[in-house]
């Protein structure tokens, strides 16, 4: 269910961004709730003059390898879970591909269980068929 | 009111584009309550690396067709009104230009009428004038 | 906080690029209760098919220059408050980069202290430690 928005800074490999996608989702597994196969991702690559970050807000440095995430998902986790899921986006990234967690951005927004259509015209999540 | 976000794989013609553009909104309009003049839509074409979906998830099976459709809308919409909107998004992509309706993947955000300025500086759905 | 996309047509200079990002940017500090180092904007640039809308809806007659706005921010702002925000990004970028004010779209998303992470994997405005 989780629809994620990646976005940094043009010029990184194909691997360095493939193993961003794949830490973020991996947190969502691990520390979301969200199935394994449950996988929507669209990342964007911007020109310097397209990304613009403040270095040094909260007191937190950031550099040009700042990842800004945003996910889209289910509204039912509590606080304790998303604190949870930044840790483990933080720790996925840091391992690999290698960054700071300094540079690990998140924001969520939430939705309701019929905000989803994963395909066929229908309220994937909604048990109540669609009136006719 | 609405503004939507679709997203899909580089490589398909303007025309492709242009009939998954305006059948979304035709769905707008027929299902979803909005006027036919209230259309603002940003297409975002994605290499294969910045795109990202799982093929099977929820036994519904997605080829490279795949769209992905965010629609920001006014909160005051049920859950009937949003399964009938799915329906007639995937109802008229397949039609025209022809997708499976599996590869139609829609996601909603709702927001409040005062979320909304379409010019001029002004809440646009504000009955209240601004506070001096 | 506010995560902000700025979305317009290609072909624009690098400096009228950053007097929109640097207009809606003071509009949040003025008006919208934002630390002047909070500033994190993603800009897209569009091809025309990527970039549709309609040129009068509501009576309010759009060009080519215009500019969408999606503010991702906290939910505790007033409606007041939003539209002293609407008019100060509407303001500023009418004097700089001297756009209409017809061709400023605004579009809130609201959410909660517990959905940012600005670093560091922890929950940047919880005050609560994340369990353990």
């Amino acid at each position: 269910m989780p629809l994620v928005r990646i976005s940094l800074l043009k010029g990184k490999s194909k691997a360095h961004i493939r193993a961003i996608a794949d830490g973020v989702h991996k947190a969502l597994v691990e520390a979301y709730d969200v199935p394994a196969d449950d996988r929507f991702q669209l990342i964007q690559q911007h020109e310097p003059e397209e990304f613009i970050y403040d270095a040094d807000y909260l007191g937190i440095h950031r550099t040009d390898d700042l990842v800004i995430i945003q996910v889209t998902a289910g509204n039912w986790r509590e606080t304790a879970t998303k604190q949870a899921f930044y840790k483990a986006v933080a720790d996925n990234l840091s391992e690999n591909p290698g960054l700071r967690t300094e540079d690990v951005f998140i924001s969520l927004l939430s939705v309701q269980r019929d905000d989803w259509s994963f395909g066929k015209g229908v309220a994937s999540y909604v048990k109540e068929p669609a009136p006719v």
